[in-house]
């Protein structure tokens, strides 16, 4: 193996277990966040989380400030929109995961999200990455666009080094010269990870693919890959969504995948790996 | 979906399902083929032959042909590496899988090989695509290092226009900024084909990935995200290999990967694609 | 053209000039600025100040905050930094520009720096861009690592749509497969911008290829696809620098490519864009 | 350097001059070889000739054999195109560069051409490459779409090692996720080969970047970055060519340009590389 920093992680009992309330990431549980792109408003949040614990998910996804591309897209509802999160998953009985996206946010969002996302464009922003290693919540840490897994792990090193452990790496796809996918899904990253590295790994089959057609196998074959969870977009009326309504599920699309993942996870829990 | 060759497959029915001998591709079997990267000897090769046919392979893969990037590089026994590969494999009760460099190469080989593979290098080699689309065997058609899946079936194109339907693709990874994994598994890839495309896949993760230790899971990846069957590098004694010998399983690393893609592939058959 | 983002620029006589003091970006002048990668010490920092600006430079650059790949490497002298390049710059007559990092940062890097640096790293960091935005000073956007042309302008339109309309385009480099050099230096998108878009563009060959012996011929490149000015690492003794020393030039090395590249725009203007 | 094969060209005395007929690459001359795409019809053909004779290039380019991504795009002429080229380049006094796709055409296409042409997509093609190195013509060697420089030096071996030193590197664009220009002009390259390689480098901007009005820059950035020579499509009409119209100059605009790269090519040999 030519990643040096793969080194810290080989000893098998080194590897970290990440709890959040009842949540245990790295455990030998299948943990699947899921929810919509951004929130939007309180009665459509509602109803996609009650849709989603019922099916099984245990956290709740929800952009309240999203990273657009351009500035003159839905730049997501603010405070707000951290409001309704709060006040919807505790309804629901989910934990919330949610992006911050400025190091002066970090106080005011660690107040309502149990995990605290840092999303691929921020992936090599220091500055955010020291800030969330003081806060007292598990980071999320999406790989960067076009990150090696070196860099990725160098990266959660931030975090670490600033005194939080608790990372959580979430694989969602790699640039690459492919059009017919939004990116490409890199599950050798997940087993490599999972195989040398000592930190629990999830992934994104929704923004990876882009395709919703493509989450329920995606999902699948990252259960088999090893990933220890699922981050699943998923939005009562995909069609009428503000952002990304080409790559969620439907609430009877998402009961289904889960019913799959949750008996392939059991299934494949018999592999080493 | 931006693919517009695709919607040539879109009709269920209309999926191939491609036979040569007792094999058949894309019927809901998985079918594994295996061997060492090169063939190099008639010892070695009938002993990978014995192991890999008890384990539960199907076919013998075997270089005569080598495509080494260096010319200095060994690049094959040639003819007499056909010969010993033809014996072997009657011999285990194996079909041949080998490929072939030149298209004046394709007749000879074609009288040796149940399947004719083309390789990544020569994927958008036309006058290759071409002749093979006169032989009357199977073609396996890796994907190029950077092609697109649009490109990939156009190249498949080549041959079916030539008069050959029988058209295997396989997968073998592509070529990104990643350094730790030789090159990058796409098995969105594979989901997509499978979904909208009508020919079988295939996928090689000893290529896609260089290191044996993620050939077991990025093969039980494979089968979870629908691939038609597998194509390993084996080697007894990996470490005295002409070519890849970090990527070749063990005999008895292939035994273990058998038993594990088998029993998933029956399990996974249950999902619809 | 794909790029919708691009049709804002079609009209030349729309094409903003952007000045800061003495120095003009895009207005037919070839504006080098030079410096080490961060700033070290007061002495070595003034030898090079010095230096660049006999042979012609007009700003000094110099890491005052650092974005490390590694939170264990060199981050920077941090405010110390910020005052010894004030002082230099004064004292040589040099314009400064910097990196800012933290929203929080950017009201007390603007009191330093003529011009503020956004990295490659932070070019989607919407946070920091709507900030700099909001700042009295021109911004050098790199480009981001894996960013398309349309996403480094979309970028650069968070900044123009948060107030600020000075944006200086800086080419660096983007990520691809190729090892030989850091990365892979895109010149075509500077003939892009420059023939389609409505902002200066200047081209760091330094960071683009990691290789000084580069960094002369691309420099002139850079001028002769149209490039309005040159970001250089300069370093009087590069073996000693503490982060990018194999990509520095020294300062004799330096001379000789401003007497180079000064030539060859006043040679080169004669050409239409 | 990392790219071990570099060292074969350190000395500068060492690099080779590759000349056929009049033509002289590598020793100090910018060689124009212009044409169109595709040979179409003679009387096209010859109208290209004698244009871009008049305008100052030294070799007619034009495809008898065309390797399409798709068999339903046109092919070539095939022999007819050949014979064609022969008897418009004698008219006009033009060397003739043209690609040969299959083994069993080397033969044939010798005798026509004066530079044997092997494009990107069999770069790898180790057959092919083997063969031309049988001939005895020089090779105008194609970078591949996803080449290292390392692999496409590898390529060159092959032709020389099986007997014709006479090879000339062609740069042509790698695959990139960039989609605003057909592929990414990597000028570092030719920089990096003139620096430390022995063998002469010559650009084709308009398969690299795919649109006209980026040719005249990355014409002017390729001379001022070393380049021995361009390869540059021209069609009288670009609107009516069977293949790459957008990315033709006309007549007309191809005079313009061989009026500067002649120019800054006598200008820019002043600088040493």
């Amino acid at each position: 193996m030519t990643v040096a920093t793969l080194s810290r992680g080989v000893d098998v009992r080194a590897r970290k277990v990440i709890e959040s309330g009842a949540l245990s990431f790295g455990g030998g549980e299948l943990v699947v966040i899921a929810g919509p792109c951004a929130v939007e408003d309180e009665e459509t949040l509602l109803e996609v989380a009650l849709g989603v614990r019922a099916a099984g998910a245990r956290a709740l996804r929800g952009g309240a400030y999203k990273p657009r591309s351009s500035p003159h897209s839905f730049q997501g509802l603010g405070r707000p929109g951290l409001k309704m999160l709060k006040d919807v998953a505790a309804a629901a009985g989910l934990a919330v995961v949610t992006e911050v996206l400025d190091t002066r946010d970090v106080e005011i969002v660690s107040e309502v999200a149990d995990i605290l996302q840092i999303g691929s464009r921020n992936m090599q922003n220091t500055a955010l990455l020291k800030e969330a290693g003081r806060a007292q919540r598990p980071v999320l840490l999406k790989r960067g666009m076009s990150s090696t897994i070196e860099e990725w792990l160098l990266a959660a090193e931030y975090v670490r080094a600033s005194g939080n452990e608790q990372v959580i790496l979430c694989e969602r796809g790699i640039r690459t010269f492919e059009t017919a996918t939004r990116n490409t899904l890199d599950l050798s990253a997940v087993s490599l990870l999972k195989e040398l590295g000592d930190l629990p790994v999830i992934v994104d089959p929704s923004h990876a693919t882009g395709l919703k057609e493509l989450v329920p196998p995606m999902s699948r074959a990252a259960v088999a890959a090893g990933a220890d969870g699922l981050l699943i977009e998923v939005h009562p009326r995909p069609e009428q969504a503000l952002c990304d309504g080409q790559q969620s599920l439907t609430l009877s699309e998402f009961r289904l995948l889960m019913a799959q993942v949750t008996q392939l996870a059991a299934y494949t829990r018999q592999f080493s790996y």
